[in-house]
């Protein structure tokens, strides 16, 4: 059996008991390390775990699928995502390649960002399509994303952004000569995403300025900013976008909520965090 | 403090290692049982936990908040609720009721149905708003959650419609009369939950002909039934609305989603339901 088994969100204790339980038992557990990070690091699991996990990038991960999946028809196989483990597209593309090979999966659920954000305390009824803010490079500035919030915000709802993970990606130099280079590990997060995506998004609304004075949106409209949620270290902060620039929210993963119309219930939670 | 514990959603072990060593050391333990319900009940958390837990249903939690909170300035006090512990209006209140006595608090996330509904293989991020159906009664038909399937569609967005739980509630008779009688529980989930949402879902698409012409919302449009995710017993399955009134998705909780426009990767997830 392949256990696809969610951490997550803030350290080796938020694991549920069904989970750990597998991890104990399993013939071999890896560790995906490119969609999220966790608060404690691959040594502090194999510790909490009492058993060795083998770390997984993106590239491990669609090469050797074969070999994640190698007697997971007689053995169980766990295969750790921090999060919950159908959070990102590439691990239905595991669940794909082994019901190819007549192996059963399952799958343990645990917290992810899209309902963990309601700990600022806006409803999850409330939220309308989530969108990535991409971290913008000197030749690519993507600005559709806007496009979602506004859309959002027209319908009166609140747009949970997340904020772009690069983890050991190629450099477009180098994917083009085929070579295996990779560029630094560039955490969006790297604790400045909240400020960068602000920015980005400030300067994303002087572009789309008709759209964005149609459902308000400007540098003074309401954001909340979220980081390391469910940890000890998590902290949560109310202030509009302009204010958001000078903001330090402190070590990854950072995630921001363009907030559309306001429950008296939700204005009351989301005082607490100014 | 005050520990909002979310307990996931499948069965008692389902709660988090950091969810389950406050439930032990914890003064008291309350139960929400009036939002959800979890595949295991009350006297089999008991067993697991090896300890007392009171039950709280919505009375209990409206009127005793301040015997929940009484101690939790210096004891730590545990309020567990069914998925994660911010899904549902009413323990925001809980948190403000305790910010106004200068008790702190601290939520244990925990799957919800709004992410784990990515078991069915369709991706959160290509998820619109989420609504509620509410079950119908022979005076109060309303279908204005039709409008917002219609949105997400308009959108390419997918809808998970979460089904209308009712446990403990007053007749309107009753309420009026100032009595504390209450309705039989109702389920809207007991077993047919999936045909009564697919039938209502097709009469009001025919009350509404124009707005769902042109979005294609109509009795053969594609949807996934959910039921008892994350437990042993979970079922999914996909098909059009009409066939669905057919489909015995067995016990309690189920959840539909209207399928909006699939990827590829979506589409092959599917297949795994048919």
């Amino acid at each position: 059996m392949l256990y696809l088994i969610g951490l997550g969100l803030g350290d080796k204790t938020d694991i549920t008991v069904k989970g750990l339980e597998i991890v104990k038992r399993a013939k071999r557990v890896y560790l995906e390390i490119y969609t999220s990070i966790l608060g404690d690091d691959h040594k502090e699991l194999e510790g909490f775990y009492g058993r060795s996990v083998i770390p997984a990038d993106r590239e491990f991960v669609e090469i050797n699928a074969d070999e994640i999946l190698n007697g997971a028809d007689v053995d169980d196989i766990a295969f750790l995502v921090v999060g919950d483990p159908l959070g990102a597209t590439t691990h239905t593309d595991l669940i794909l390649r082994a019901k190819e090979r007549k192996i059963d999966y399952r799958l343990v659920h645990n917290a992810s960002i899209i309902n963990a954000c309601g700990a600022c305390g806006l409803q999850l009824y409330n939220f309308g399509e989530v969108v990535s803010i991409p971290l913008w490079t000197d030749s690519w500035k993507p600005t559709s994303y806007v496009e979602k919030i506004c859309q959002n915000l027209k319908a009166n709802l609140h747009t949970l952004c997340l904020l772009d993970i690069k983890v050991k990606e190629q450099s477009i130099e180098a994917m083009m000569k085929g070579k295996k280079e990779y560029l630094p590990p560039t955490f969006m997060s790297a604790s400045v995403a909240s400020h960068v995506a602000s920015q980005q998004l400030i300067d994303s609304i002087q572009e789309l300025p008709e759209l964005c004075a149609a459902v308000n949106l400007s540098e003074d409209s309401t954001c909340v900013a979220l980081a390391r949620v469910g940890s000890e270290s998590q902290k949560i902060h109310k202030c509009t976008l302009k204010e958001m620039i000078q903001v330090d929210m402190g070590p990854p993963l950072h995630s921001l909520i363009v907030v559309g119309k306001l429950h008296p219930i939700e204005e009351d939670m989301l005082k607490l965090f100014e």
